[in-house]
């Protein structure tokens, strides 16, 4: 295996091999060393989620954010999580090439990442790799996920802002809500902003978001419809950004919310951690010992493990 | 609160009251130990995972095959899992009401569940109930979860017999490889066969099927197309339901899926209670006093749990 001075003498130069070695040793699951050594570096980008269901265009507005931002001479880093299978472990790619615009730009920094196999699970993978692109020094970084559920969430425990993209007429609000990701938005993106059913898409969030509710002194989401093939309001979801930006700063949350990231991330770590220890003692355990209690097999693995904890709570009646 | 003995002659006397209070208890967390005292008589009940995106009409394929099992005299429970939010921690129902027509009959249990705040996470909520139902002596259990993901996959760690169902012209296929579905379908159902996309799909779901190849000595994936409204379809998705399940005891792979349920069970438990362990580490550090390091905040976590294990894997260059 490479050594972590290479990868880490490639890094300090500003060069790209360097970046993508370190994240590439993030995703095996060994590049614990590597980011805590740069873990002081980071905090100086602006972190950006773009999540939503499946066919919204999420792509295609991640290219355009990219566009604008190398408008303004900003460097950009792009983390692009697959859900891979848990099965296969193979990602799958396809409305990734659309990104390919910027694929010879250096300005632009493009990794696709599997969501599975590594110890911190999706916070872990993507966390590293949002970190190290922080401490590389790319002025804004943008984690888009694919998919409908909970890495969605996860995604807003790490970014600072977190854009939620839909496409009117595709019944989506209804699942989203399901899903929680509404409540993940700060900004809310009606892509494909010129089909017929646009206006009606834009109204369903508004009484969606009146139904939830605003916390006082929060934020209050923004909604911008967006044509993103065309470029139509991307200037308005990048100044929506900017704006969502100057508030977490203004009001204090910023640090709260970073702080928070390295807490999710401990979490997803330590779990990750423990998951291994746990599927040790199971897949160490002789197949015909187990009778059909799982609680009496937690118990076990438990003990075993040292933890110091049980698998049930102390008696409660 | 409820004394566990008075749950206990309720559930022993038959009585769907004591089922449905000794669920609630585990799905508040502290149903341990009335799991462990029924969990010898488990294993009689034929369960059945029913899974797919939002909107195939999961719940009235559901409604069908438990008319379908009535017929046959068959008592039949229900665990409809909603993905409820993370943040509101509300279950959202919906189309739950489509089950309406059995609510009625004493032959049928339903119970919709959150699948999230439960110490063993979706896995141990539903797998609770699934074996409390199969304890109580009902003849089946369906468990239908919503939406797509990793809960789907879940789901075929814990039933007999998984079925997944599409709808065609969808466009549901990819987005299904992606999130991992296919490969734990025992059944493929295509709904709603009457539109003009079927036919399609069914050779869209088999080209895939070719694709991911068939393990040796395996079970081929049947594919039933029905109409569930219509009861279209019904009577052969029961008859392939039931051949999968003799060959699941021929092929000797029901006591190993069995075994692997109750792997995953305890594996949800152990680490349900772990993760409490680890957040309520993490929630009592001093804000102040963490860098933007998680790598060393999990390791200081791990060492206050004692549990022998360190943030990073030994190193390995």
């Amino acid at each position: 295996m490479e050594r972590d001075t290479e990868i880490e003498s490639l890094f300090e130069a500003g060069r790209p091999r360097g970046l993508a070695r370190a994240i590439s040793r993030a995703e095996s699951g060994d590049g614990a060393a590597l980011i805590r050594r740069f873990a002081e570096r980071t905090g100086r980008a602006v972190t950006i989620g773009l999540t939503g269901p499946p066919g919204v265009g999420k792509s295609t507005l991640c290219g355009a954010l990219v566009t604008r931002a190398r408008g303004e001479s900003k460097t950009v880093g792009v983390v692009s999580v697959d859900p891979s299978s848990p099965f296969s472990h193979g990602a799958i790619l396809g409305d990734r090439i659309r990104l390919s615009d910027h694929f010879v730009d250096e300005g632009v920094f493009i990794r696709s990442m599997a969501s599975r196999g590594h110890l911190g699970g999706l916070a872990g993978a993507t966390g590293d790799a949002v970190a190290l692109m922080d401490a590389f020094g790319l002025d804004v970084v943008i984690v888009e996920t694919v998919g409908v559920g909970q890495s969605e969430v996860e995604i807003a425990e790490l970014a600072d802002t977190t854009l939620v993209a839909m496409q009117p007429g595709s019944g989506d609000s209804v699942q989203l809500l399901k899903a929680g990701i509404l409540e993940v938005a700060d900004i809310f993106v009606v892509n494909k902003a010129d089909h017929p059913m646009a206006l009606q898409m834009q109204r369903d969030i508004r009484s969606m978001m009146e139904m939830m509710g605003t916390a006082t002194g929060g934020w209050t989401p923004e909604l911008v419809p967006t044509q993103a093939r065309e470029g139509v309001g991307i200037p308005e979801l990048w100044a929506a950004i900017a704006r969502h930006g100057a508030w977490l700063r203004a009001s204090g949350r910023l640090a709260a919310k970073r702080r928070g990231a390295t807490l999710h991330r401990a979490r997803g770590i330590a779990l990750g951690r423990l998951r291994e220890r746990v599927d040790a003692a199971l897949a160490a355990r002789p197949g015909s010992s187990d009778a059909a209690d799982p609680y009496a097999l937690a118990s076990d693995v438990l003990l075993e493990l040292g933890a110091g904890v049980a698998a049930e709570p102390a008696a409660t009646s």
